[in-house]
C-alpha cells in the first residue's frame, strides 16, 4: 500500500474520507433493509455534508432525519423535502419550522409532552397550516420518550388533532443498544424498539387515531433487527462511516472504518515511550466512547498514512492542538520510530464527534489514482 | 435580575459571554504581570476571537501566543504582528511560517528536536531569511520539551544559530499546574516554571549563546507566580473567561466565569428526576475536566437565564443535540419545575472546548440596557 500522493499536501491535522468504504458501509444497510422491506431515512447529523447526503439518500434527496434546524435548512436548501427533526422539539423553534413548511419542506417534529403538543398546536393555527408531530416513545429508558402504556401518549395525540396540528405517528430510538456487544445483544434492542413503537401505535389506532409513521432505528439495531414487522422506517446515522465504539460493539470491523484523522509527529519522549503528534482534542474530540468497553483505544487508534494500523498504538492522552501516542499498557510490541515530520491517521472513537470538529471532508476516492475532494461539511445551529 | 430582553430572540444553544466578567478577568490577571514587572502574551487558542484580543492583548495588537498557524494567519490579518506559534513545529509548515514572515508578521516557532532544529535551520536558508525559535523547556513532565541539563539544549541551539536560523530564547508550560489545588500548591509549579527556564537560559549564555526570551505560563501559575526573576514575559489564555475547572483548583470564583451555554427545556422524565434539554456535546463539548476534581461538575452547572446558579443542578448526560439535567448525587435540593420551553444557562468546566463548538460569541454588554453583541470567532487549521 501507498499513501496517496496528495495527503502530502494537506495541512494537519486533516479529516480524511476512504469513499470505497464509505460505499460500502452505505450499500450494507441499503441492502438489509431491502431484505426487510423497510424503507430508511439516514440520519444526516453525522455526516453533516450535502456531498455525503447525495450517496446516503434514496435518489440523492430521499428522506432524512436531523438534530437540528441548521441541519435541516442546509439539506433543504440542497433539495431534500422530507425531513424527520429528530430531537424534542423547544417551542420557540416552532415560527422557523412553519417558516421552512410554508417554503415546501415536509418537515415533522417530535415530541413527548402535552406543554410540545399544545405548542405545535398553537403554532399550526397561527400559521394556517397544520405542522406534523411524531410523539417519541421510549423503549430502553435511554433518555425522552413516553412508554406506550402512558396514560399521557394518547392525550397528546389528541389534543394534536384537536388543535390542529398533524399527527403523523411514533417513533424511538434504542440508544442503550450502543452497549450492547454482539448482533445477539443488538437484536434484543432491536425487538424493544419495534414492540415499542408497535404497542404505542396500536393504542394510537384503537383510539381511532391516524399513526402512519412508525419509525425505530440505531445503527446496532438497523444492523441487528430481523423482523420489522409493523415498522414502516428504519433511522440511523453512523453506519456511514462507523468509528471505534461500532467495531467495539462489533457492529462494524475496523477496516470498515471510513474515518481518519490525518497527523504529523511533532516531537517525542523516548524515556516515556511518547511520540506527539498535532492532533489533539480540537481534531480528535474529547469523545472517550470506548472507555466503558472491553477494548479502551483511548482517543484513537494510530494508522500509518496508508491506513495500515500500527500495533498496539493508541493516542493516550490529548491537549488542545497536541495529542500523545504510545503503546497500548501491557502491550509487548515495540515502539516504532516514527520520526519528526511522520504522517500518520488516528481512527476516531466516536465519527460523529470527530467529524464535528472540522469543515470538511478530504475524500480519498475509489479511483486508484484519482485527485483527492473537498467535501464541505458545516456545524452550528 | 432580569434576563437581557434579546435573550429570547437568540436560537438554542448559543454561547453566551459576560463582557463585564471578561474584562474583570483581563483586568486581574494585567495588573498582577504589571505589579511584578513582566509581559503578558495572552493565548488565544481560548478566544479564537479578534474582538475578544482587541482586550485581551496591549495596544489591542500587542505580543500573542497560538496554537495554530491559523490563529497566526487570523490574527495577523487584523493587525496583530508579533506572534508565538507554542505548538512544536512541523516541518512541513516552515514553508508557511516563511511565507507569514515575508508577509511581516514576526511569527516565532517552538521545538525540541535536532530534527526540528535542523529543519527550521534549512527553511531559514532557502527563505534567505532567519526563522526565531524557542526551545521548548520541560518543567514537570507534562508533555514535551527538554529537562534544562539536557545535553541536547545546547546542540539544538547551536544547531538553529549555526545553520541560519534564530535563536530567540527558551519557554516552558507547567500543564501539572491544572491539578495543583490552591494558590501555594500552584506557586510551586510557577516556581518550577521559572526555575527550569531559567537554568536553561544561563546554560546557553554560558556557552555564549543567545537567549533574550524566557517564557513561561498557564493561568494557575500566571495567577500565583510571586517571583518571576528571569522571566522575560508569561503566557495564559483561560483567564480571559475562566471556567469550572479553573474555579475547581481555587483560581477563580464560579462567579467569575465569563461563558455560558444558552439552552432550552424540551422535555421531562419526571420519575427519573430528569430535565431534557436542546444543548448536549455537540454545544457542551465531551469535555468532563472536573471529573477528577474533589467537585465534579458532570457536562456543567446549570443557571436560570439571569445567569443565577440553579441549587445542585447539573447536566449528568450529554448525547449530541440532547443534555439531562438532574440534581447532583446526594442532593437534597427540590428538582425545580422548568417547564418545557424554559431557558437555562450551562457553565462549561473547560472554557476553550466549549467555545470551540460554536461560531460566535453573543456578548452581555457591560453597559445596562445595552444591545447584545456578536462577535464572531473561528476554528480550523
Amino acid at each position: 500500500m501507498t499513501a496517496h500522493p496528495q495527503l502530502a499536501d494537506l495541512p494537519t491535522p486533516s479529516l480524511l474520507l476512504d469513499e470505497s468504504r464509505m460505499l460500502a458501509n452505505i450499500e450494507r444497510l441499503r441492502g438489509r433493509m431491502a431484505g426487510l422491506g423497510v424503507g430508511l431515512r439516514p440520519h444526516l447529523k453525522t455526516a453533516k455534508s450535502v456531498d455525503v447526503a447525495r450517496h446516503l439518500l434514496d435518489g440523492g434527496n430521499g428522506p432524512a432525519t436531523v438534530s437540528t434546524l441548521r441541519e435541516a435548512e442546509v439539506f433543504f436548501e440542497a433539495g431534500v423535502t422530507d425531513i424527520l427533526y429528530a430531537v424534542g422539539i423547544a417551542p420557540q423553534k416552532l415560527r422557523q419550522v412553519s417558516k421552512m413548511r410554508a417554503a415546501g419542506c415536509d418537515l415533522t417534529v417530535l415530541l413527548d409532552t402535552i406543554e410540545q403538543a399544545d405548542a405545535v398546536a398553537a403554532a399550526s393555527r397561527e400559521a394556517g397550516a397544520p405542522i406534523p408531530a411524531l410523539i417519541e416513545i421510549d423503549c430502553d429508558g435511554h433518555r425522552g420518550g413516553l412508554e406506550p402504556n402512558d396514560g399521557k401518549l394518547v392525550e397528546i395525540a389528541r389534543r394534536l388533532v384537536e388543535g390542529g396540528a398533524t399527527l403523523r405517528g411514533v417513533m424511538t430510538h434504542a440508544g442503550e443498544s450502543y452497549g450492547a456487544v454482539g448482533m445477539e445483544a443488538q437484536a434484543v434492542f432491536a425487538e424493544r424498539e419495534r414492540a415499542a413503537v408497535v404497542a404505542a401505535a396500536a393504542r394510537l389506532r384503537e383510539t381511532g387515531l391516524p399513526c402512519p409513521v412508525v419509525s425505530v432505528g440505531s445503527t446496532p439495531t438497523a444492523h441487528a433487527a430481523s423482523d420489522l414487522t409493523g415498522v414502516t422506517e428504519m433511522r440511523a446515522g453512523v453506519y456511514v462511516f462507523f468509528d471505534l465504539v461500532m467495531a467495539g460493539i462489533g457492529v462494524c470491523r475496523v477496516e470498515d472504518i471510513a474515518l481518519s484523522v490525518l497527523t504529523t509527529v511533532i516531537g517525542h519522549k523516548r524515556e516515556r515511550g511518547w511520540i506527539l503528534i498535532d492532533a489533539g482534542w480540537m481534531a480528535l474530540s474529547r469523545d472517550r466512547g470506548t472507555a466503558a468497553q472491553a477494548v479502551d483505544q483511548g482517543y484513537g487508534l494510530v494508522c500509518d498514512e496508508t491506513g495500515r494500523i500500527l500495533d498496539d498504538l493508541l493516542v493516550v492522552t490529548v491537549n488542545q492542538e497536541h495529542g500523545i501516542v504510545a503503546l497500548r499498557k501491557g502491550s509487548r510490541a515495540a515502539l516504532p520510530a516514527l520520526p519528526v515530520g511522520t504522517r500518520l491517521r488516528i481512527v476516531p472513537n466516536h465519527a460523529c464527534a470527530t467529524a464535528g470538529q472540522f469543515d470538511a471532508y478530504h475524500v480519498l476516492p475509489k479511483e486508484a489514482g484519482a485527485p483527492l475532494r473537498r467535501w464541505a461539511r458545516f456545524g452550528g445551529w
